[in-house]
């Protein structure tokens, strides 16, 4: 199977799991699942959610049982993104492009949709557990990474950093560790769930790790790159918002030209750590491609 | 010991518990353990963690094993606070005697310590689940009942209906339903998560289940009275705030004498039905007693 054909599979699967991952019921809450699903439901690039397929399909091939671990990143993801708009966050207007949650539904209601879509993943993760065909420890272990990694120790402290740390952001050094937490942390903990949940062993967990860290790195600097490079059209958001907010980004610190280089450096280096799984590393190492020279 | 010494040393041993639980550091993030840490360590009655903990010692005497999954509770219940609090929601300026969150760290930073505790409820479970003393399915069946009780199916969506669904709330049932989602759930899954790490039968929980979903809504109806005779002084809030909001209660439907006589057969009825218990259920009645009788 080509790449092409596997990726559109792959989300193809997280696309139908999702539209009924929420338990929406005609239920006098029902307002809180129509907004929860106004966002998980609005054609993100569902790129943790395959990660995490990806590294589960090196140890196995019975992608159903990953398949609601892998949905649970999804849920994690969108509910930072419904929140990160939020007027006293980042007041975005749009998101992929269309209204951001707060915009259609108001604030209230887009702050306990986050909230839900938050506490939907756990509970999703922890009912695949249980009823599952992965055992309790793997299930454990692996839903204890994606818990840290979105936590306050990861995405949660990234995002607090970014909000109010950035005056003190002096380095370089000091901008990778918010991306390592903001960005990094869920992509890294998505290939690290999708590992323990196959049965990898340490060794293959620290090389799937680095990999990760590696791609996660890659992926924001093409980020910065598309904020300053893209067009609303392709992006579904306003670009150049970091230069409009005085962000620091990492092209405060290298030119458009280096930190493509960069990038790919960083993408080469990743993709060389899972030679160690041989011909199984293929979608893996091709979707590490796919995040890191995008244009979307 | 009598029950007043008893529950003392609950609430300290929570307090200690949670008092290093957000693992706060000196990182660049540290705003967020101080913004999570001001709420969740400002006194509050304990009332979630110390149900779990006496509904576990109907099982086992080992209250360390189930100290995580007490304070997780307590966890989710101070993010709930924190969100309700945000301006879009309650816009309260006051809790427990001092300034809301929002007042004190800001709106952003107040969402952002919401979802940290969240998040923290989780990986303090998960992480207690994977090093406890307790077996894997155990800890993932209690997880699982916390989890659903603090989602769309349970508080948030009793939240739901209270922010946006009053006008269609027209009968006692329809607001018992609220009621049952937005404080009844967590309630209940306290003493059902606490039973189930203990090693409950499905007799045993759903026997606990019933004693917590009467004295979930006897602890409401409770509230609804106290927001009426109770003081700013005793409660560390505004009163009167419901008749402010043009909120519906139980006062819309019953008088105050008459509230309170269905709070005590209520409290009668939960428990009755823990005498299966035996001498062993003492704690927890003497709880419920305490819980329905409060005067803040």
């Amino acid at each position: 199977m080509d790449f092409k054909t596997w990726i559109n599979e792959k989300i193809k699967n997280v696309e139908v799991y999702l539209s009924s991952a929420t338990g929406a019921k005609d239920n006098p809450q029902a307002l809180i699942y129509e907004a929860m699903n106004y966002s998980l439901l609005s054609g993100g690039k569902r790129l943790r959610p395959v990660l995490l397929l990806a590294a589960y399909e090196l140890f196995r091939n019975d992608e159903d049982t990953a398949l609601p671990f892998a949905c649970a990143m999804e849920m994690i993801h969108t509910y930072s993104l419904i929140h990160d708009d939020l007027p006293a966050m980042d007041n975005d207007d749009y998101r992929r492009g269309r209204l951001s949650n707060h915009k259609k539904f108001g604030e209230a209601a887009a702050i306990l949709a986050g909230d839900g879509l938050l506490n939907k993943a756990f509970e999703t993760g922890l009912k695949a557990a249980i009823n599952g065909g992965t055992d309790y420890e793997k299930a454990l272990r692996a839903l204890y990474e994606i818990a840290k990694s979105s936590g306050s120790e990861g995405m949660i402290g990234g995002q607090v950093v970014d909000m109010f740390g950035h005056e003190k952001i002096s380095s370089l050094e000091d901008l990778k560790y918010m991306y390592s937490l903001k960005t990094g942390a869920i992509i890294k903990s998505s290939v690290a769930a999708g590992a323990m949940l196959g049965g990898a062993n340490d060794e293959q967990v620290a090389a799937i790790e680095e990999f990760a860290e590696k791609i996660g790195l890659a992926f924001q600097i093409e980020d910065d790159i598309l904020d300053v490079t893209g067009t609303l059209e392709k992006l579904g958001k306003a670009t150049g918002s970091d230069a409009a907010n005085h962000k620091t980004t990492y092209l405060t610190y290298v030119s458009v030209e280096e930190a493509r280089r960069q990038a790919e450096i960083l993408t080469d280096e990743a993709t060389k750590r899972l030679d160690i799984f041989g011909e199984k590393a293929f979608y893996l190492k091709e979707l590490a491609r796919y995040l890191t020279s995008r244009d979307h």
